[in-house]
């Protein structure tokens, strides 16, 4: 087999590879391009691993989200200030793999927008094993090699009347003590809007609901109710937002289907998203709107750094890069002793909604 | 017995006890008055329950940590402009007691400045206990009953050359299964400083190591290591602030000699931190400095949610008061992914020492 490079840089890279076929009759045919021109970044992956291994669910897995991030960074550069790009950060883990980290920051559209796409591997540390033992999966052993591969960003716009997405899926495998390899997939995209507009809610969910639909009938009223339960702020008794869809330990069917699912929703974040920050980033603001947007938004960091689960098991796993963990957390935020909406103001209308989520379509 | 109340009003009571002595040969001298006219509002506790148990652990700290909350509130209130005064925020809790809240939030000297008594009763939840267990306290039995007196407070001024202060001191009793009584005190001092300027650190350290020293000159080296390897926001690998003293199970003499050494530590936090407000409160700063003050509370933020026990504790207690609880956050904060000060900044030397926690008497 033979590998070429072509136009090999770092946000560029294009990666051909041509089977030395003896019986040359057709060489187009053979020719079996793994298209990676388009990313914001090398990926993690040797080029020449990708291209040996492009079967393995983990070289499918890696693809697809660097070309998900690609695109979504792109779609979100289309509605910012053309002088406003991603800042691009490709790191490396001492202790396996690495990740592509994309950032705007104080842009016109977005305040911070981050899409960071990760794929490590290595030993899963002791605590880590527990806390996946702790949610019911099965695992046996202490310390276990494992791969992880995800793409997970949360985008914070200027404006009030733009939503906060968040949006993260993952692939996971582990090996055994006994030799046993387990594997499973992530993810879900929810939304968090600082005013509530119904129809675009139901776009967003319809979106989704899209996406799921294609794959089983069954997957949206599940993964969105699971969504509800698990951005909840439980100490406030109100959702993060108006939720979205959110799954875990997903691996009832072939890693094909699996994989197949997890493609679409993932390819359904721009379209359910994006229109939105087109139809409201240009909306006039007042400073009360900012004012609770920021107020919204210490709800996020407390969320996020409290509960959720992919933030706590990135703190407290050693050698993980906080930057881009941590990238969730917006520029500002702001907390007010006892700050309650006054009744009948769209403040409360949302606030009516975050404490008794219902059902959009 | 005789109870007279006087001026019994929110913010300002009086409760005089004359004993009917029937030799009244000097009446003034049987006079014993619980002086409550200078509290920020009426104790938590019946004032005939306080008076009649006067001799009690739990009535001697109810009335010592609203005597500190009233003192820290003036002394806070005489640096503020003359129209800002605390917000007195008096509540009930329904499991049991309740507390008093004092805030001010956007006044000229404080962005937010709260102090809070609480004072509670109950059956302690099995979770919690579970917590006490771990940390190495042997509690025997499920849910138990409980009692808990404690003040906490974060002040975060305006002007970034001021240092945010967090003291908290609390006394702990549990009734176990077999009806055994435990009880402990707890608590601490520690500054939060912007920009590092050591004369006021070592004044700040000083003052709390007299108050140390006055009962053990083991105290206050033991509490300043306690209170470094506390206050650590370990994810980043750097001390929130420079350090003060902590401590906790606090139990190693009797009863009264425990008291008198939380009541020394709790009345230097005036004398430790006022002079530093007074000292700085009109420093002149930049824009640059006041984006630096919110990305060290952003720091703030994360070990609060990420870390602190107490406020973990509060946030999974059911009942518990989170407004109360989260007066700790500050108004505004700020991130930005990979933020880092230049080398010889004032903020990089403020870095340096967050990492390298020293000596500072």
């Amino acid at each position: 087999m033979l590998v070429r490079f072509v136009g090999f840089g770092l946000g560029a890279a294009t990666l051909t590879t041509v089977a030395a076929a003896s019986d040359n009759t057709n060489a187009d045919v053979l020719i079996s391009p793994l298209d990676v021109s388009s990313f914001m970044a090398e990926p993690v992956t040797p080029l020449s691993t990708l291209v040996k291994d492009k079967d393995d669910m983990k070289v499918k897995m890696e693809m697809l989200i660097m070309k998900i991030q690609a695109d979504f960074c792109r779609a979100l550069e289309n509605e910012e200030d053309p002088s406003t790009t991603f800042f691009v950060d490709r790191w490396t883990r001492a202790e396996g793999g690495g990740g592509v980290t994309c950032v705007i920051q104080n842009g016109k559209t977005f305040e911070k927008a981050g899409v960071n796409v990760s794929v490590v591997h290595g030993i899963l540390p002791v605590d880590a094993v527990r806390q996946m033992k702790a949610r019911g999966k099965e695992l046996i052993g202490k310390e276990l090699p494992f791969f992880a591969a995800g793409i997970s960003s949360v985008i914070h716009p200027s404006n009030p009347h733009v939503p906060t997405v968040h949006f993260n899926y993952r692939y996971f495998e582990v090996t055994q003590e006994n030799g046993e390899k387990m594997w499973w997939f992530g993810g879900g995209t929810d939304l968090t809007p600082y005013y509530l507009v119904e129809e675009d809610v139901r776009h967003f969910h319809s979106t989704l609901k899209k996406a799921c639909d294609q794959h089983d009938a069954g997957y949206y009223p599940k993964f969105k109710k699971w969504c509800d339960e698990y951005f909840l702020v439980s100490h406030r008794n109100e959702c993060r937002g108006v939720g979205g869809i959110f799954f875990d330990d997903f691996e009832m069917h072939s890693q094909e289907d699996c994989f197949k699912f997890v493609k679409s929703c993932a390819e359904s974040v721009v379209p359910s998203y994006v229109p939105l920050v087109k139809k409201h980033k240009n909306d006039p603001y007042t400073s009360a709107e900012r004012d609770w947007q920021l107020l919204r938004r210490g709800r996020y960091v407390e969320f996020n750094l409290v509960y959720d689960r992919g933030t706590k098991f990135g703190l407290y796993t050693p050698g993980a890069r906080i930057e881009s963990i941590l990238m969730s957390l917006p520029v500002y935020a702001k907390w007010e002793y006892m700050h309650s909406p006054s009744d009948g103001t769209p403040e409360a209308k949302l606030t009516e909604i975050l404490k008794n989520p219902k059902e959009w379509i």
